[in-house]
């Protein structure tokens, strides 16, 4: 995973986020100490300069606004045609119409490097079917992600990201999967839009795009596993800033 | 408290929040550290789907905008539809025109389960004069705050909380001061706010309401204290981790 | 430097912010931990209101929203009939035509009494062409800097706040070089913003507007120092917490 955070931290890419109220200081702060930059613009009369700046796009619609779709829609569209990556968090697609139709219509307008999602969410997009409770076991469990993920990254010419206690990644052509699991994460509010948030950042970089996303996912759930067991936090509240602070460092030397 | 506190972890309920844009991170992550599961959602095109997802509601006016009446209205209705719970929170209904004129227009088309804010807020709705400021004690300063939350629970039909040094609790037919005082947590920016999450998670419980918005507030001022003691925060910045620390803690063993 | 403090702590002023949405809870608690209270409202029918409780505004033009600009006008027009102090910082100005466009009018219908940028924004708004990249030496750099300060303190007849590795400081009559560094100040979002906030509060006492300035800005740089060099924080993730205990600090006596 080292070659991709130093190429992160050597280029410190720009990365323009549409991206929702609730996380956006979070990520931004992940984003700067892992070595890449912020930058965050909604208003339709900017958003399109504002991708052309950037070395990568994120679009999270977890507090979607109908007054955003145009704003998303154009930004992504300013990606495709810069060829700068783009990862696609559909949050909360499986609530709500309103995510259901701007996922759809974003994915039928826009290119995406990669869709990150969790399972329910990855299975919507796959349009296979998913409850969370019921399954035997992990095993059958993981059978079943990949299943998702392969569906979500042939259907949308992508690599697709499976997060959950094992991350699942797919591309067209390959599988990967992520075996540590730090279950704290889901404590802290916004883990996973970071997540592709940093995923945006390797993707920036000129590595492989299967390989960064690998990775920065490695990467990170390493970097959680070093907060916990390196600050021992009494909760998710000191964990974060912990967290924050091993996105920073080194692991590999 | 203890039985509030394990009936929230139990069934770790899905709060609705339309809240104020500061302390959305903040409101998101205490309440997560509690057990429970905040969304936030303000857009009028899938409002009342996720309302209808929820097992409670939290309506904060701390940055209202005109745009977001119609969707706090339309949350309200379906919670009221859904019988699920309903906290409501006139963040600084006394400066402007219009935090009164929608408070007014959210509580003619809306029932509550608890209204709560500080003293001036609920001295407003109580239809009551109130200054902050000349009050020779805290005996006086309580019997007028216990009046305050009296009115406020018999116009409106509610539980009314008069949150400050002490914090009062009124239904139409008892009432309950919380006397322990943490002052600390007035220099935390959304401690008022989160606190009316966590309501909402103790209402979304089968408990009593007055019994579980007695015990969320004991608890919350109990977490605060242990945060502060055991800690030894340096200033309210190194307190709020610890605050949300405490929060998912146990107390009663 | 603790004439300004004291003063901001006795007085309390309230400072009502149109800030941008990524940095509104780490403003809001720096400055609450620092001894003044931060009011947070941006709706057309409100902004007024607001305002005019108010000792002190600040407009932030980070997230700018176009439905923004007729609030962000309003309020900074009802600060100068009302008189009281209004800081202006014109974030990413420098890359957009939106920000461009909105800075030119606000700048036309309002007076300042500060405005704050890093050296590409300041310059931008002196028309003199600047690189970031390429200076020979801090010595040519700092001539650079005061000739932008002083040029943006003569055209919009302000206080100019430079900041970066040195924070120059101007008015039409005096000018002051801050030669406290804390670069690890750049890692945590919104630390130029929270300075904006606090010069607003230093600004709302009665000391001299250009002293109170200084005062701020040393300030704040020494308690970054402090946090840094007592807590020995691993990263900016647990710097950030630190760093708004340190806001609430004495350090002169």
């Amino acid at each position: 995973m080292i070659e991709t955070v130093n190429a992160v931290r050597k280029k410190r890419p720009l990365i323009h986020h549409i991206t929702n109220s609730v996380v956006m200081n979070f990520t931004a702060n992940g984003l700067l100490a892992f070595g890449a930059s912020p930058i965050m613009a909604k208003d339709i009369n900017e958003v399109s300069e504002m991708t052309s700046l950037a070395d990568g796009l994120l679009i999270n619609i977890g507090t979607l606004l109908t007054t955003e779709r145009k704003s998303m829609l154009m930004a992504g569209k300013t990606a495709n045609q810069k060829g700068i990556p783009l990862v696609f968090d559909p949050v909360g697609i499986t609530t709500t119409q309103l995510r259901q139709n701007f996922s759809e219509e974003f994915l039928e307008n826009v290119e995406t490097t990669v869709i990150k999602g969790n399972a329910g969410e990855m299975a919507y997009l796959a349009g296979i079917p998913w409850e969370s409770k019921g399954v035997d076991s992990v095993d059958d469990d993981l059978t079943a992600l990949e299943e998702i993920a392969k569906v979500v990254a042939q259907k949308y010419q992508t690599i697709a990201v499976v997060t959950g206690e094992h991350d699942v990644i797919a591309s067209q052509s390959n599988t990967f999967i992520n075996t540590v699991n730090v279950p704290e994460l889901t404590l802290v509010t916004g883990s996973g839009c970071l997540l592709g948030s940093l995923i945006a950042a390797g993707l920036a970089t000129n590595q492989d795009s299967f390989q960064a996303t690998k990775d920065i996912i490695q990467f990170y759930t390493h970097a959680a596993h070093y907060a916990l067991t390196q600050n021992k936090p009494s909760g998710p509240g000191s964990f974060s800033p912990y967290l924050i602070d091993a996105l920073g460092m080194n692991f590999d030397e």
